[in-house]
């Protein structure tokens, strides 16, 4: 993790970075589903935002990462006080992973040696407090695509296999990253993610180029470089912990509020998860901009990443989702 | 459980929280299946009325919450006659959740241990006495809702398997969502739901904005919020203990029965549970409606809910089937 | 089962309960199949039937209920003579049954635990000397019907598995309900079910009512309700008792032989169970009317639930099986 | 067994009982199949032909039936020369039987209690010398029906399973029925067969009449009914020990062997089976009918059982194929 | 193996026999694949084969038959030098036959009752410096036939499982049956068969009655019959003998070899397998003639054995495989 | 390995040489994806490469061969300094290979016999610095592919099974073979091997001669064949040490940057995966050259295998994708 590629260098990809932001300025968002072609640095990009974020404390030796020897599960057997620091969680689902390592499953060591039924946890638990990255989340099975967004979204990993029923805390934001080539997400799953944004290769040269560089650089030597952009990652982290006291003290108008219902309405958004979202994320958005209320402006810079991948698909419209959102945008917000 | 959202703040949805209220006037209704989309609150409404309905006492340690010693299954291996509080349990049903989970299977900890052949309860003996939540039935594995249907029927958990031969009492009300759009549950299946409702994303916008308003609420400070809804939530409790109580003395005259049967007959419903239902559910709408006997307006307001999931699909009436059962109450009832 | 719904109280189904009765008088007729909708009373007929017949004595602690110590297999280990009552089994198969538990296996917990390899007897045991019913036989997998009907007919279950070669008596009848438009059972399965009968919700409304009444009556207090039966199902119980016992007595003529092979030749049944079967359900049936013979008569209400189910696809005769048996027998039998 | 119904006492069905008689005269014919509808008793022949040979003799405790010590297995641990009696075997494969109980597998007990890896026999084990049943072996998996013609075309049980590299001998004769309506054998499977018979219900009131009375006296005094056949059985069983003694010294000349290739060529049946079956096939009527030497009448009476199997389908030749046989044979032979 | 039918006492069937014996001179030809009905005497022409060439020397106890002690595998625990004749080995794969057999696998035994990973060796040892015959290539799944061919090509058998990294020399010569009617095999795989022949049954009256004749005489009784036969397979075997020895002084002129790749490229086969085969063919064959270098004459003979199944198919050309090799050869020699 | 066919005595395939050989030089760039016929010596060619290139040094019982202690893995348990010499590695997927000897799985043997939760490593760790070969991509399970290239992408084995959670270096070489008839790789897949090359059966009549001579010479004397490469392989070697230490120091000018840039752009190819390959390998090659900065005639030379596989299809341009580089190459480079 110490030597994650700098999150500032990250050539161009500004909705992207921003999604990732907000996740981290109010956790609770739901996610961010990444569209967009491989080789784009979608991976680089949620490991070098949790890179760039201060460690955490938890209980020493809790597998959940708890904050307090209160909040750590009974099975996990901790006894002292003792607090550390470490960093963020990054986890990756590797492919091939098994459904009992995601949720963690019955410790077969202990069974077999001990005779003890233990509950062995899984990588749930190890990404409690900081993200679960899904590299290709239609390579995935569906069942466990549906677990990962149930416990994402209720915060708590419940495990009844093996004999076992267990539950421990697993807040974490979950990022995806899908290739709409390669077959759709089910409009279910995809209105559980918070929000979407699309990635592209940049087709500037000069981009291009940069981007070549900078990697080159980076493999070259890799201390080098992090040293060269550790200014500019301190002055992100600075605006992140910012906006997260600010967040509770941001307000949310009522008109703001309307604003919300009327582009989902518009837009005809199934569920109350888009607007719910939408104001949620431009009032995390507000935090990070440092002001004291959500406006229209933030709702406009918000309102694609939170509402484009829920829209039903118009056979009659050819615009992309994106171009929809803004268009309604334009309409309902003037 | 305890800081579940309260019943009494979900805002609409009424016919959803009436045909919940009845499950816990008359357990024997036959459980509740409702349609909507993703993201209307299903899950909040189950958990909120099981929050809102006084504790169960139950025999200390047994696992089926049996509410004395000797209605406690020999397996259970109870002893004392101790009664504690519990609240009424509501089961979730994970996703990904294995059969043996759900019915109770060989333990394996004491067979491989002590070498015992030992009946480890299941998420069926959790729930009884209480609600069973599935969360899109129609991705449940077709034999798991069968066998949860027929116990959910029986009012008794058969476990065949692994050598081992047990049954024990699993009266519950079992509450399954369904996406109408993610393919047809099976006409059989249907008909064993007790009632069904549809719910929406409310269309109108300062429903809307209270939806969003009312759940920030909850979300930023959860114990004022439920204590501005307690006297709310204490109104609606205690009719539903009047009306349990009045039940049994809530009559049904033979015109009352004759409606029922004319009724299902006018609508071509398969069977005859669609007209005890409606005879059972409109009891229990009398109850709750402080009546002492049931009239054919009671019948009215619960035709849709009772019968509009049993009817056979008619392509040349466009019409959903609760618009054709309504028709057929105004024709039948006059 | 003591508190089965009383047989005489079921409302119509006058041919179900006369196929019922018929397999009490002889088991060897080869089972029932029960064809129409959910919600028919099927299952609630077999049980009550079962509850009507006087208790079987069987050695006690015989997994088999063998009626002689000489007549209990080997493997069960019993010893002594004791003889002990038992109400007629009634074994239902589970939704989800393994074919372990249905022919029994081999008992794990003593190969685990004293490294023996002994036999755990399965529902095929249970059934012995009962009766052992399925509810949607179409939904069972087909190499457990098949199995179930091989062991139906020759009475004998071989268990030929896990190094396993158990055989032991398992006489049952076989009753099986089936939905015909689930999807067709294979000829070869219904050929070899003994009886057919069709059940159907009442179209007549003061039935319907009564159904419902009766019902209610029931669940209300069950206790009162049996015993306002009682004295019904003692004239049934004694009629079958009595039939039984006649049966040996009750010849069969060469003229009613004649008739027997006419109309299946007729018919153009395949094989010759047809006419095995016709020939025996119509002595079961003189017996229980109390005729010393056979006649014309008994084969005229026979016929249909004999033959039925073994008629070939007729594409160019509209009329449903049952009625082309009818017309058949008015052309053979004048 | 000792009940077995009587060979004699079956009603007609002359083909098949025939053919049955050739492979006890001369059991490396390579087994019966039987084509025809189910109820028309193709396993009750099997069985009355195994009961009407007289017993075989067998070194007591061995497994496979050796006739000598020295002939039983190393791996039965079989050690004295004591010669039993035993009936001829009839070997039944139930239904969903499992490949390690035909071939014989791995002693999971004595695996399990003593650690050795010891083989435990299956049922091609049991049928050695004897009879192996399969009713309709359409049903049965591809793999174990070659697995089950392999051996009983080798007479060598070779098990490379679990780590068992075993060999033992298993000759028996094979018979299989098999419905043509519920799909067709693959032409390799009905090759291997060495002879086929169809059977039909008789369509022959008197007949038909003729069987249900018989099979009545049968069930109703089994004893009795055998009685009254055994001196016709008797009179089949010495005729099938003549012929065996014959069948050695019956000639096949080289013209009746030039007939049988000619026969074989004008039909074009593939390979060699078909000429070899008829031949062998034909000295063992011959030897049955106490002909010292095989007539081209013996060859008629053979050809369709023989050969009728092996035909390929001629789309422009509607006839059977026993007719087709028949009308070569009399091309062919005058 | 001692009483395997005589292999010049099989009737016709040059071309099969003519590559058997080069196989026999030169092993590393790549196996055979033999075309044909089934009943053609396939199996049986492998097993006379091996039966005809002398006894191989191997190590005692070795179970991959190692000609020295420093070639016996580790794993073995062979340790003293001693030497034992054993016949060529013929090694047939069983139906049914699973990968760990074929491959060798754990030794579950000594696993359970002594804690060890040791290796069980599987098929392929015993086939090392042999044959390895398949009957009906097609009906082996494809991984397992893929496979063998690898095995078979690189002479090494490598298992990479259970925890295992074994190798051992399994040097042998592939002979597999396919019946082209029942589906085609991949290019690839007929690509990595070194010969490939097609027999039929003889549509010669006499030849057809000669192969009966032969046939019947030697069941009656081998002994005399395979006596009958010995010197003229001492006569194949000294040729083939003395071909080995002559083989490497064998001589292949560039005119040759050019003429191979000549052949190869206007018949349009894939690869250089092609000619490889077609010149290391020809060679054992002019060394089994007894020629000191290999002539046109050669490669016109061994051309459609070495060819035929590398051929694209041309949709354009009715002609057989064969005709077309043959018909290219003489363009291409002339 | 000592005996492998020498890398210089390969007869022509230039292209796949070339880019075998880049893959010595700068490891880093991504696998070699090798398209082309059976039979086309792709496997000879990586186990040449792997001989001739000097050993490396890793630490002396290390299963991942590092190079010193500090880089063994803890579970390996390795705790001397002491270092060995070993041939650079080259593992062979074999056929059928199941993915827990891929990636290294829980220790049964000593979970067994000690209880202890152990990591058998498996050929991943094998693989580290060194090849991989896979023959015929196109048949592995995708799920295998998948975790294949991102081992090969990320250097790092991450394993998440059995309740094991073990990481350990992985760096090595993929070579994947596909024959692009057999049905495609999907376009991620593609993407993600560095280099592609096409190697056919050459059509020069004198160069297949000059194959089959050499190959037949190694055959007949394997030592003799080698000896007298030595000296080319020699010189090869040389020249790759010679560029490995020249890498670094071969400067790349933001004019190269840009034609590799503006190549991929004009091509299409998604993401930038394509011209951080093509700089890589134009890097190397001038490194392998001699040359002190990349031209734009190393970027013409590198150019197709670097970016052909990355094309889309354009279903208007029938021209090879090699073909379409080279094209757009002489367009944007003059």
């Amino acid at each position: 993790m110490n030597d994650a590629f700098p999150f500032s260098a990250i050539v161009g990809q500004d909705e992207m970075k921003r999604a990732l932001i907000l996740t981290a300025i109010d956790p609770g968002l739901g996610g961010v589903l990444v569209f967009g072609d491989r080789g784009t640095g979608k991976s680089t990009a949620v490991r070098a935002l949790a890179a760039l974020l201060p460690p955490i404390t938890a209980v020493k030796g809790c597998p959940v990462n708890a904050p307090s020897l209160g909040e750590s599960p009974d099975w996990a057997g901790v006894t002292t006080e003792k607090l550390v620091k470490r960093p963020t969680p990054v986890v990756d689902l590797p492919l091939g992973v098994t459904e009992d390592r995601v949720t963690g499953a019955l410790d077969i060591e202990r069974a077999l040696t001990r005779g003890e039924k233990a509950f062995e946890p899984g990588l749930l638990a190890q990404a409690n407090r900081g993200y679960l990255y899904i590299d290709e989340v239609n390579l995935l099975e569906d069942h466990i695509v549906d677990l990962l967004l149930d416990v994402a979204q209720s915060g708590v990993n419940a495990v009844e296999r093996d004999g076992l029923s267990i539950r421990h805390p697993a807040r974490f934001v979950l990022v995806g990253s899908g290739n709409p080539e390669e077959g759709e997400l089910r409009p279910q799953l995809l209105d559980r993610f918070g929000l979407s944004v699309e990635v592209r290769s940049p087709d500037n040269i000069d981009e291009r180029i940069e981007v070549i560089r900078r990697r080159d650089a980076y493999e070259t030597d890799r201390t080098a470089f992090i040293t060269r952009w550790k200014r500019k990652d301190a002055k992100v982290r600075k605006a992140i912990l910012t906006a997260r006291d600010a967040l509770h003290a941001t307000s949310v108008s009522d008109d703001i509020l309307r604003d919300c219902a009327a582009l989902s309405l518009a837009l005809g958004a199934d569920g109350l998860r888009g607007e719910l979202t939408l104001m949620r994320a431009a009032r995390a958005l507000a935090a990070y901009d440092g002001a004291r209320q959500v406006s229209r402006d933030h709702l406009r810079r918000i309102a694609p990443m939170a509402l484009s991948h829920r829209l039903r698909r118009d056979p009659l419209d050819e615009a992309g989702s994106a171009t929809r959102v803004e268009r309604t945008v334009a309409d309902v917000l003037g």
